[in-house]
């Protein structure tokens, strides 16, 4: 499954369009040069979906085709349909990973799958952001050095509300004086999901090779691998077969 | 702040009217036993609201005022307005502690606040159970032996879709083969979550003096303490006074 | 890596020698019966090493070319030097895998790297274990029903005093009783630990097809991955390159 | 016992003895530093030990009698005894709360606790340190603001080596380019360990209002409490009493 994940990326797809500065460092969208680089990285089956398409891109079907959605989203998030977001979620729970990015940390799929508030402090100044890896062990760190460096960058700032991560992967330093933990791995239901800091929509983020690198091991390791079962929700149980040894015989 | 948490018992408080088995156990509702017991543990403000109420009891100048909520419902969930959960959530997050009893896993503030289906296996046989204490030096298990038992309970089997609970204090060993995650740790925003799996209806289990302990002990717990600050959420921060020592001054 | 990692299973291999009983379901020893199981499941480089070899077969060269070692000891856990402890201590934190077996709870590697007593309660009397697995999109599960079934086995019960695992996979319920956490996965360093609790020397439990497919399971999610970086130990840092950019310029 | 609990302040006590920059800073140790600031907090009995005291100042009744160990500790960890070692994380493991401070990382207790190398990366240039709080609502960051800052401090750079916290408190962020994760809670059978990363001997860390109340929230949340049953280790236990009902009776 590692490098054939069905993916779908996700985009708000409406700063690029309005936007001539967003526009010049994305002309075809922010899931466009997310969508080059996953394949380059391997990846063969990777296709895009965004907001103003009917059902966002989003109907059932595609979703049961995804193994792995990405999801950029920034001021608009209060236009995705709650069905969507129900739909989503679902999905995730019965095993398809999420890859959320950057300002997606407030988007209602994120903050239903937290059950926090997920918010963030924030300056979009443009200055330097240095990702350190605390857990190089992880897959999502591999091949990666002791810390990158993004030139300019929003800084987000904690507290990041969000319950404590399973496990945490990078953390970021800013310039101006802040930290954020930028890398948390989750699982909620069958699904794994992956939140990841950098990628303001105003500067070059998402043709950073390093940056790259770490969406395609995120979206490697978010994706799903066989499962026990089919885990039957909340229903009776008959009594087990009669036991019939020891001492509760 | 420990022994004087102002307290609300929430409770759907129909099966109570409706169901003649449970209003012999629970003439007064179950509600009331339990705040019965809370005020022989010496808590002193202990309320109840309950889901026929206006707002099902809980009105905002009401939660304001509420440390800790319990919460014990069953099979009239769907009836919880979404506002009222909302508002409850909201509340939790800004640092109310909740303590969900028994078939509250399916309610819809828990799988708000868990972002999970929430859902377990069940047979309402009346098996005995055998109720483990796994982690002896937390504050919810103070008092307790090394277990406790009911001699007759609802079966609640894995898989108990949740979130790896922060700390679990609790696993139930069922007579039928089963075996669950029966007290769980949760912080969420500024809120403490404790859930507690005993309490069906039909059987007597809020008048056992170790659930009662146990319930006392999680009033206690998630009782909120004073925090570092108002986490003031998702707002602009200017940049930081000005660095002038070191090197990256 | 996943097919191939080099696997030395580890076997204290008195009993077997020592014992009647446990020779006759063992006749070649727990490790032959293990490693039979895993070349089964597609490992090509599995070998062995015992207490009573030389540096209990583990010498600095070994080691260095283990990726996942196994570990099975019960009544001789003192009989392990400290040096070849350190040893295997040190390779875990630089990555190699480790599974621990059952009675290997007490081992001085596993109490060494947990850093708690390890202790369990138990009853060798033969009973019936019923293996729940509670989270069914562990690889570590991958193929398996709700549950599975051990006839014949030793009980361990809680408290078992060891840090809160990352993620529980397996719950056990005995006959006479008792649940245990069954299947615990840490990591440490850079390297992975399962813990999983079958496997009592005078029941045929490494003959049954599940716990060996646990067990190839466990070896796969063990061996280690492709990691950041070298993680330098403890060292001096010059100050970073100076900073060009923002406000820390 | 928030208030009263018994407490020994730990000190190597040689780089004041030596060093005539840390005798001007801390000219009757650093431990009297921190006992001054614990008694003004409120606490009333506190008492040190130190390095060349015999036993380290750490015989068994003086541990027995202690509820809270704090230990500072630097250049000499290789001379503090094995045996004192095993005494004091027996004593932790029994319920003695610990808080570990700045190069107490690398102390023989803290790594035997951690069970890993506990290295991190390190900078004694005096630069500044910004401590921010990301759990606002734990006990120990009570009456904190949104961080505090120290205008010299010693680096501490990740990778620390120690497992996930179960609960991270701190994040430091360094004018140099670093972040570490700087408060970290961990409970170890049933004793709870903070560490606290400031404290470097050169610098007058320990006279800063906000670290003191670090330290004693620290010593309050890591102090005992009553648990639930003396947990006897590594027993066998008879069967349980008979199950006379249910399924499995």
């Amino acid at each position: 499954m590692s490098r054939n994940p069905r993916i779908v990326v996700w985009n708000e797809f409406r700063h690029e369009r309005e936007n001539p500065v967003v526009r010049r460092i994305y002309p075809d969208g922010i899931h466009t040069a997310i969508m080059n680089a996953l394949r380059r990285d391997g990846f063969s089956d990777v296709r895009s979906a965004t907001l103003d398409e009917p059902e966002h891109g989003l109907p059932p079907e595609v979703l049961e085709e995804t193994d792995v959605l990405l999801w950029w989203g920034h001021r608009h998030h209060d236009d995705v349909s709650d069905a969507v977001v129900k739909r989503v979620h679902d999905r995730v729970l019965r095993g398809m990973g999420l890859v959320v990015l950057h300002s997606g940390h407030f988007s209602k799929i994120f903050k239903r799958l937290m059950g926090t508030a997920c918010s963030v402090n924030w300056r979009a100044d443009g200055e330097r952001e240095r990702v350190w890896v605390v857990k190089p062990e992880h897959p999502v760190a591999e091949g990666l050095g002791r810390y990158f460096e993004l030139e300019q960058e929003e800084m987000y700032g904690e507290v990041f509300e969000i319950p404590e991560p399973d496990e945490l992967v990078f953390l970021s330093w800013f310039a101006g004086g802040e930290v954020f933990r930028s890398g948390c791995c989750y699982t909620r239901g069958r699904g794994r999901i992956f939140y990841f800091r950098p990628g303001h929509e105003t500067f070059p983020t998402y043709h950073d090779a390093t940056v790259q690198r770490v969406i395609g091991n995120a979206a490697r390791w978010v994706a799903p691998h066989a499962i026990a079962q089919d885990p039957s929700a909340n229903i009776r149980r008959d009594p087990l077969e009669p036991l019939h040894n020891g001492r509760a015989g």
